[in-house]
Formats: C-alpha cells, structure tokens, sequence
C-alpha cells in the first residue's frame, strides 16, 4: 500500500532543496512509497500533488488494488513509456525554463537510462535524489525491523546449512545451491547477491562468488550471505578451516575478529563511521598487518544490501554519525594477505541508545570439525 | 585464458570507428576477452597495445596465473582504482586535446559511475562501445555455442522440475526455488534472472517474478527461466493452466503459439527482425487480439540474457538481419489480456543457413494433468 507520510516526508525535503519532482526508477525507493515491489519501477513524485505510477495497461487493476491508488494516475501503453514520463515532466515545467529532477543515481540506474532521459528531456536537470531519500531510509520503523530480523534468521539458516555442507571434495557452488536453496524454502525471497562461497586462494579476492572449485582440506572458506525478506536485507559472513587451522590462518581469524569488536565497541550514537574504521584498524596494526587494512568496516543495511550510510563507495559518508534507529554491519572488507587467505566475519546490528544489538546469530568459530 | 583475437578484433573495430580506447566494466565483455568472470570486472583495452587490467593487490597472483597475462599491467591499491584509471587515460591522451573512450551503456553500467568517471576525466569523450562489441558477440563460435547448449539442458531441466511441483496451495517462490535448485545440481551457474512463476492475475505482469501467492486450480501459471553456463545464458519460457483450460485461455495459448511459430517460420538468414513481428502480429490481428501485440517477439541471447539485436530496447535493432551463427529467441513479449490472463511461450535457437535449430527442448502442452 503506499505510504503517504513517507511520500509527504519527501515532498517536504525535495522541496527544501528545490528539487521539482523525483523520478523513481529502482526496487527499493519504490518500495519504500508504495509498499510493492514491481519487476520494473516506474514512478514520479512531484514535490507537491500527488505521485504518478508509469504501468503497463493489463497490470493496471492490480496496481489499483494492491497499491490503494484510487487517486493516482495510471498510464497505458508500454511503447509510449518514455512519452508518457516526458509528458509529465512538461506538465510539472509549465512556464518555468528548467526543472530539477531527482533521480538514484546508484548501481541499479543504469547509464544509457539516464543518457536517453535527458536528451528526451533537455530542460530537466538532474540532480542526486540520495540526500532526500537515503537519509530517510536510514531510520527503521519496528514494520521495516521486524522484515530485517526475519532476514537475519534467514542468514543464519543458510550459513548453517552451507557448514552443514563443507566437505573436502564438494565445489562452492554447490555448497552455496544448499544454502540458498535452504533460505529459499526458509520463506526467503531470494539474495540480494548471489551467496559467495570462497575457498582456498579465492578466499583472497575482494569480491566475492562460488565456482567450479573443488573445497579442499586445510583451506580457508570464506561465505557471504545477504538474504533478502519482503524487501529487506540482511548481511552474514564467516570464514572457516576445512579441518585444523595453520597458525597464519588462525592470526589472521583473530586479528580480523578482535579488530572487528573493536569496531563494535565503537558503534553507539553520536560516534562517527571513520571512527569506526580507526578502532579497527588499530588492531591490525598492532598486529602486524595495517598494510592490508581496506577502510570501510561499517555500512548501511536494509532495502539495500549496502546503503547510507556506504563509506567504500561514498567516501564522504564516513562522516556520518552512528544514530539510534539505523542497522549498520559491521565487518564489511575481507583481511585479504598474499600467499595465507583472506578472512571476513560481518553481522547486521540495530543501533539502539546504548549501542548496537545484533540481529544476526552465527558462532565465530574458524576450525570447522573435519578429519 | 585472455583471448587474443578478440581482443584483436575488438581493437580493429575501435581504429575504424576512431576510438582511443575500450574500459570494460561489465561481465559480459570481460568474460568475451579475457575467459574468466571477475566480479567487479575492470580492464582497459587500447586501440592498440596491451590491454590493462585494474585489480586488487591480493588478487595479483591468481590473475596473473589464470588470465595468461604475463604482458599485461596489473595495478596494485583498490582506493587508487579510479586514479590509476585516469593515469591510463592521460597516458593515451599524450598530446591530444580529448580522447574518446568506449563504454557499455546497457544496464549493468551504472548512471553514478559513468558520472564519476566523466568529472574525473574531463578530456574523455564517452562513446557507446555496443557497435564494436555487440557486433562480434552475435556471431557465437562452437565454444561459445557448447555453453549455451549446456545452459539450454539446464533450463529444460528447471522446468521440469518447476512443472513437477505446481500443485494447488503451492507458492510461486516455492515453485522458483525447486526449480532454481534443480539447476543449480544439474551443473548451473546461477540464474541470469531469478525465476518468474507468476499465476492467475499476475500472468498479466509485463515483467514478472515469484511471490507469496498461492497457485489455484484453473488459473494460468507462466514460468519464465533463464539460467547460466559458463556465463552464457538459455531462455526457456512456458504457460500452463492448472488443470483443465477454460476455452478463452485456450484461444490465448493457440493464438501465442501459432503466431510465435509463424515468426519462428521466418527467422532465416536475411530476414529482418521486425518481419518476425510482422508475422506474429498478423496472426495477432487474424484471432482478434491485435491491440495487444508488444513488438519485439525474437532478441539476441548469449553472454547477455537480453543482447543485441534486441528491438525491445533498442527499437533500431528491429533493422538487424538474422544471419547464420546468431542465437536468438522466440515468443519475448506477453499476451496480456486483462480479466483473462496472460501467456508466453519462448525458446532459444541457433541460426543456420537453413534456418533455426531449436537448443531449449520443453513441450508445448497447456493443461496440467491435475484433477
């Protein structure tokens, strides 16, 4: 259904910073506003009036019943989409020279997207929606906590079902088939990124995914999980031994693990991500591996797997101040050194007044019990 | 192994269109010249000399080793990625006042990112590179073509495990995770798009997906599937009816598979795209459900679930000629009719000089034998 004190709190602020109207075009503001998530979202909010849907003609009863929308206009045909959305950009133009569109400007707007809508709309400017919306997102309502908790049961599920499934000779994409296959019938509503199952020398990488490679004993196997729930996300990961750990391997673990409280610690109100960063990295450091430390221990959590704030992509939000009301991670770059592996343990966390709970539930053990 | 005469090609086809160079930031194309699927793929190709590729410091060694790049220049700290990127951009610039850059416009290139890359490279032109590469990428060699028949065998497998499991009660996500399963056992890499299972009212959906619905006897369920080999992709997509049809869904689902029969009759070499159209859509207008006809009936399909020619999205790409060695498929665009539902049938072929060579193999049956 949509939400209309969401919709009034972004009409306010997009017209504090003259933004004329915001064109959504992405899965999670669309669901933020109007409570469904469509396959290919396609709205416009003014900044004052009411918002105008882009549909399909034949999904047009449904959009009416599902989204409550008696008041809202729906447009007909698909080739005349972009038509339409001129249409409307016109509308909201009337005698002035050029108006301010908000658009996200993030990885899921694509750039051709955005290229064919400003030569189609010359007197539009567009302009970053993010400091409208992010800064909305970022504070969860107990509907969006309880969607977010139910995610993080679903993460937990598949980790334990991909440990369930180590053995040495299986590949990682087969451990990662179980795991999700496991969330899925959890009542997940599918990843928000493919699982990743990193093994051995991958385990090194940065960005992670599962492959053909065969698990072997004595390796380090690193698992991301980020199960979406009604729109919500939440954010898992491990790193195991397949069997006994080397004493690298077991440095590295704890390195990574202390490094990662220390960061926890840090997490309260009025603290600010780069400080969360400082405390980790003074334990890498310390002990011996601050050459291999990547900024961005901490991120934003929810309709996106990595939102404001988003330090490693934004560096400019390692500014932002921890708040009470949002879910952050903590644990986000791998502690990745040539020649040993490369180690990772992240959570998703709830920011309440006196300092982050967790929200996901995994043991942090390194060595996984295999002969 | 990084594919040297591509890559050649690739360069031949930039010198001819006057482009100083390629920087490949999508999956598909990484994988079309350097063999290997990075996650964030980031590479630098000429127009001449050696390609660069940008990667993280730990994942050196593997790249060297996987790639065969002996001669290629790997950079070394991931904050000082978009540095070094410049840094390659002025070495090519040298003396010229601009240069002009390639660039994947499609929707995996992100709006933020191109805008990023333009503020911090003034002197670069952005060019859309889709004429270089999209051009070589529809012609599959036998390589190419024992993937994509592999990745056919998967989705036939998907939907039979996905018809196997519709039963009155079930959920369309719990059909889209037996299937999804199934084929990741049989060998998927995962899917290029998740699983659409989409039922009764939702038939209609233009774009679809799998929700909490509930399946119910008599109602249309439409199964779209398009899992991953290798990186190349197969499009299989089927509608049924809950047990027995009633006559006006049967009239849909005998007017979708002679008219998609009628555009598979003229997909042969020579013909132009929008001729399949035109064959379907007469068959459209002959039943009387003309005004429902989405152009757009056959697109390309390979690395890219959705790649050139695909007329949907580049509506000049109805103007391609279908030439041997292409993979296209048939029956894109939904039947959707409001009150009665909607219904698509699609297959991916190989083009040869004969004609079409069915890879996806599923009957065309519509009711389910459910009492």
């Amino acid at each position: 259904m949509i939400n209309h004190s969401r919709i009034q709190k972004v009409q306010e602020r997009m017209r504090e910073r003259n933004i004329d109207a915001y064109l959504v075009l992405t899965h999670d503001d669309f669901i933020y506003l109007f409570g469904e998530n469509w396959v290919q979202p396609r709205a416009i909010v003014p900044a004052e009036g009411q918002p105008v849907i882009v549909a399909f003609k034949a999904e047009e009863e449904e959009i009416r019943k599902s989204l409550g929308l008696k008041d809202v206009k729906i447009f007909g045909s698909l080739g005349e989409q972009m038509k339409d959305v001129i249409g409307v950009m016109r509308d909201l133009k009337g005698d002035k020279k050029t108006i301010s569109v908000g658009v996200q400007m993030w990885f899921n707007t694509p750039a051709f997207l955005m290229m064919m809508f400003r030569k189609a709309n010359p007197f539009v400017i567009p302009t970053d929606i993010a400091p409208v919306m992010d800064e909305l997102r970022m504070f969860k309502d107990e509907g969006e906590m309880e969607k977010m908790r139910r995610a993080a049961e679903i993460a937990s599920i598949g980790m334990k079902t991909a440990v369930e499934a180590i053995k040495p000779g299986i590949t990682e994409n087969e451990v990662a088939a179980e795991a999700e296959y496991a969330m899925r019938k959890a009542g997940g509503h599918g990843m928000a990124i493919p699982v990743w199952v990193n093994s051995g020398y991958r385990s090194n990488w940065l960005h992670g995914a599962a492959t053909e490679k065969k698990i072997e004993k004595g390796e380090l196997v690193l698992i991301d999980i980020v199960p979406v729930y009604g729109g919500y996300c939440s954010n898992l990961c491990r790193t195991f031994t397949v069997g006994a750990a080397t004493d690298e391997q077991k440095k590295l673990f704890n390195t990574y693990k202390e490094a990662r409280q220390a960061a926890i610690g840090a997490m309260k109100p009025g603290t600010a991500m780069k400080e969360l960063d400082k405390a980790a990295k003074a334990v890498f450091i310390d002990k011996g591996f601050g050459e291999y430390y990547i900024a961005g221990i901490s991120h934003g959590i929810g309709l996106g797997f990595e939102e404001t704030p988003a330090p490693t992509i934004k560096p400019g939000d390692s500014a932002v101040k921890v708040k009470e009301g949002m879910t952050l991670t903590a644990g986000h770059p791998v502690l990745s050194v040539p020649g040993i592996g490369g180690v990772r343990l992240e959570d998703t966390f709830s920011i309440t007044a006196d300092g982050p709970v967790p929200l996901t539930d995994f043991p942090q053990e390194l060595e996984l019990p295999i002969a």
